[in-house]
Formats: structure tokens, C-alpha cells, sequence
């Protein structure tokens, strides 16, 4: 069954992958002393509470639901080192990172696991982060056994925008087309798909787009389904900024930055656009991000040869979506 | 959390839709007193154990991992009946439908339920089925607790081929198509979903292709790939069937039956083909199985309009597949 709890752990940690930026997207469950699931929680978002302390919370709640929690990672951490009344006393957690052993923003999550007196740690991939590990070697220390490598192929996959905007840059397309492979134009995927992507543009440092889809489409491109921050913009085109319609209302959002070629310090950028745009710039990409509704049209479909492995694949209401690398 | 148990159930359950033909899909998930998972299963194929009793048996076999059981159903369910040592005492059910309470080839899901002394049973669609229906009366009347209308809708939507073929004749259409929406003719799925798909063709009454696809692949048609029973088929073209090249393989099948129309005892007929096959029949399905594979290619798409909802979706390998209703 580890291998069970660690795909839960895996499932929950994607459906936040690229919001966690720049941190990793992680996922944790935790099972009581008797083995009932107690939380399949996950990081969502850099400066919120780690998968860890996210699913040990929920399941405190879940266990004393009369007691109110503070809200704020590191006074919810040291909370529950003060209340826990020995509720996960033998209790069983898998990450799918190793849990880390450092102050950042929050305290470590090694040291929770053992105040709270956990006995097993399942973990799916080591943590060779100079900063960050040392979280096994940490738990083994305190008495708590530690055992590596559960589904370890699919928690590197979950590892690999991280791990790309951490050395660099990360570069995702993105793309949405029906069931029969045909761009739609502007709106193609459902609400859920849409709101997803614009929290991708809420945390990325630079979207960037061709001149084609700003005069054919005339877009916002924000982030106003999750009222996040609107991204800064790139718009690579042979026309000159100026040349825009200035009307088009991606130009009327307030204190956007739009570059004509991306600038070095961005290191999270999604390429938003359809079959030119791809075909462009499909060999400099890192992961491609693809929308499909399940409508079978008749408009003619993006003919890209473009051999893709899929990393993870969901849906979102009646559309599918996948992160996939090129092969 | 009755929910998420609620969903392993049915997604146990669609991963053996239509092979379980004559009888309906279901799913079943246990927890011990405790609430820890001991087992997640469906019933696989007719003739074999209920999803509950397939269920109870992986349960029992790893609680007692010493002692061997019988495989036949009726066996088996005597033999639990009789050593389970009350080691399901206390314990929890999640059923997708509403457990038996007739003997039919395998005795009642009820009764065993009863006998094990289980504490309640959750269940998401009622069984309005005359012969094998009142199996939360009898949980009931022997002090169970019984929960009707767990993800209710999507219960009943698993249900929906059973209750077709049940009522008369069940039409799916299989259409394998690239993620840019190109059918790319014989194999275009990756060795999973035409497992699936063969494991299909070994339990249906009539398998419907057309003359083109005859003519252009020169297939066999058969069900190899699950070493299972090769369908009798149905060829729907203008030409006679003696004006076919009769050294294409599937004209080599020994008992195998060949008609130009659909005979009426043909209860669950699956239609295969490419898009002119999909244009002519597309409004006479029940149900649609699209496979869809990871590949962007330079080819013309399907250009059919058709509004697809889907009832199930997952993952084979590297392929996509879904089961969808027209809208
Ligand atoms: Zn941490
Ligand atoms: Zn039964």
C-alpha cells in the first residue's frame, strides 16, 4: 500500500505544479497510528505552510475540530507543538520530497515530525538542495524510521520546474485545442481549465505572446479568474510596440512592465499561443502545458509534428489537461 | 470522507467497464474497524466474485496471508463464511451499488456482508433490478447500518451501459485518434489501450466495422492481445462480402460468425472505425471509447462536430481515453 499513499501524496502535490513557484510543488499524506488516512494535503503556494505542516493541521482539525488554529505557518507550527496531546503518536507520513531540516520561512519540517512523535516517514525522492536536506538523516536521529525511493521516477517527474527555474530558467507553452486538435481561439477550455492557467500567469515572472494572437484576439492577459497579479508581458513580433492598437486592453493594466525580448532576470516564463507560435519555439521549451476540451469540431487542427510524454494528466470539468515533456 | 472511498470504489470500477458484460460494473472499497483501506476492488468479469466478495477475499488474504483460499465464487464465499475469525468485525464497506440478496451463480453480497459482521455499508445507486434488489433492506433487518446516495450521479453514470444492454442493445463507438485529432489508421494506440480494447471484443455479442476499414488495414479483428475470444463481426458496405479478398486475416478466424446486418439477439455491439464510419452512425451511439495517444502530428484531423461529455477518463501508459455521451 505505500506505494498507494504515495501516488495520493504525488496526485495532490500536481494540481498545484508551477503555483508553488519558486519553491517545489510537494505533496504529503499522513495516516494515523491504525493506518487511517488523516490528510492528503500539499504545498500551494510559496510562503504558505509546507505539504507537511498543511496536512498536519488539517488532520489536527479534523481530530479536535473545537480547537481554532492560527492561520500564519510559523505560529500554526509552534501551536501545534504546544496542543498536539500526542494525536499522531505513531502516526505515518509519506512526502514526496524529503522533508527539510532548515529554518526559511517556516521552521523545519523534520523537527515537527518528530515533536509530534511520528514513527515511519515514507519519502519518494532525497532533497539535494544544500540548504534543505539533511531531513532523513534528522528524523533517523530522533528515532523515527525514514525509508527512501517510493515511486521515486514519478516524484522526480514532479521535481522538474523546479528544478529547472531553480538553476535557470523554466520555459512552458502553453496551448488549448479541442478534441480534434484545432486551436479555438480565445476562449477554448472551460472556467476551471482558464482559472488554473491564469494562476500560473499570477505567479510566473514573464508571459510571452506573438503579435498575431494581440491583434486576432485582442486579450487581457491577466489573472483576473484567480484575482491574482496580472504577469508582465514579452510580445515577440516583427511590429513595433507602437504599432499596437493601444486600446487593446492588455495595455491598459496598471504597472505591467511589457518587454519586446525577455529580459535575464526572468527565470518562470509561459509562452502562450497557437500552432505558429508553437511551431517557433517548440525546441526551446522545457514542458508543455495542453488544454483539450471534449468537443470533436470541424476546423482544421494544428499539424505540428511533436512527439510529447506525458508527466501528469487530470482533468479539470470536462476538459483534460497534461504537463508533458517533448521526447 | 465517505466520498473519497466512494470514488476509489468507482474508479475501480470503470476500469473493468464493459468486461464485466452481462452484469454491471461495480466497485467496492473496505476499511477495518479502524477505518485502515484493506482492499479496493471491482467485480472483474462475469462469472467471477462480486465486487464484494473479491473485495472481502483480498482483504481476508492479506489479514491471513497464511491460509489459501478456494477460487471458485461459491467455494470461496463459504470458506470466508466460515473462517474469518471475526476479523471484519466492525468493519466498513463503500459499494457502488446496492449489494445482492438473491443467489444468483454466486450467493448474496447481503448475507456475506451479515455473516462477517460488518458495521455499515456505504452505497452510492440503489439497485432497482427486480431479482437482485432489497439488499439494504436485509443489511437493515440485521443491524447494519446502510447510507444510500453516495456520489449518487456518478454511480448511476457508471450504470449506464448495464442498464442499455440490460433494457435491450448497447452501441459503442471506438475511435483512436492522435492528440491532434488525426485517426493514424491501424495502430495508432499504444499496446495498453488495444489490450483494453481487445479485452472488449472478447465480451461483446457484435463487433461492426465497415468495408473501407476492411479493404485499407487488411485486419484481423480478433482479441489477441487478451488471448480472448475473437468477436463475431458485422460488415456494413456497399460491396457484397465474397467481393473481399478473403486471405485478409479476418476471414480466417475459425467459428467465427459474419453478417452484413446487425442481428436483433446482439446486445452490447461495439462499432470500430475511422471518420466516415463516426459520421454515418455517430447519432445511434449509446457511448463513445476515444483513445487518445500523446502525439501532435502533421496529418489531417477528424472533422465531425460532435459534443462530447465525458463519464470516465484515465490514463493508459502514455494514452488518454475517455467514455462519453453526445450532448
Ligand atoms: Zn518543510
Ligand atoms: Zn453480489
Amino acid at each position: 500500500m505505500k506505494e498507494f499513499y504515495m501516488q495520493l501524496a504525488l496526485n495532490e502535490a500536481w494540481k498545484y505544479q508551477f503555483l508553488t513557484y519558486p519553491n517545489p510543488a510537494v505533496g504529503c499524506v499522513i495516516l494515523d497510528k491504525n493506518e487511517k488516512i488523516l490528510a492528503i494535503k500539499a504545498h500551494e503556494k510559496a510562503g504558505l505552510a509546507h505539504a507537511e505542516l498543511n496536512a498536519i493541521s488539517y488532520a489536527f482539525k479534523k481530530l479536535k475540530p473545537e480547537i481554532s488554529l492560527p492561520k500564519e505557518a510559523n505560529a500554526l507550527h509552534d501551536f501545534i507543538c504546544k496542543n498536539h496531546q500526542n494525536m499522531f503518536k505513531g502516526a505515518i507520513a509519506f512526502v514526496t520530497l524529503e522533508p527539510c531540516s532548515h529554518q526559511g520561512k517556516t521552521p523545519p519540517c523534520a523537527k515537527l515530525f518528530s515533536e509530534l512523535g511520528f514513527k515511519k516517514i515514507f519519502i519518494s525522492v532525497k532533497d539535494e538542495n544544500d540548504i534543505a536536506k539533511g531531513g532523513g538523516d534528522f528524523l533517523r536521529k530522533h528515532g523515527i524510521e525514514v525509508e527512501f525511493g517510493i515511486l521515486e521516477k514519478e516524484g522526480k517527474d514532479l521535481l522538474k520546474p523546479f528544478l529547472k527555474w531553480q538553476k535557470g530558467q523554466f520555459k512552458l507553452f502553453k496551448l488549448a485545442i479541442s478534441m480534434s486538435g484545432s486551436p479555438l481561439g480565445k476562449i477554448v477550455s472551460n472556467e476551471l481549465s482558464r482559472t488554473y492557467a491564469h494562476k500560473i500567469r499570477s505567479v510566473i515572472d514573464l508571459l510571452v505572446v506573438g503579435g498575431e494572437t494581440i491583434r486576432i484576439d485582442k486579450p487581457t492577459l491577466d489573472a483576473r479568474l484567480c484575482q491574482g497579479k496580472a504577469p508582465d508581458l514579452c510580445i515577440l513580433s516583427r511590429n513595433k510596440l507602437e504599432s499596437f492598437d493601444q486600446n487593446i486592453p492588455l495595455f491598459k493594466i496598471p504597472n505591467r512592465n511589457i518587454y519586446t525580448e525577455i529580459p535575464e532576470k526572468a527565470k518562470f516564463i509561459m509562452y502562450e499561443g497557437g500552432e505558429n507560435f508553437l511551431k517557433n519555439f517548440k525546441n526551446e521549451m522545457d514542458l508543455f502545458l495542453i488544454f483539450q476540451s471534449s468537443i470533436l469540431n470541424n476546423k482544421k487542427n494544428v499539424t505540428i509534428p511533436l512527439n510529447l510524454k506525458p508527466l501528469y494528466k487530470n482533468f479539470l470539468g470536462s476538459d483534460t489537461y497534461g504537463i508533458y515533456e517533448s521526447e
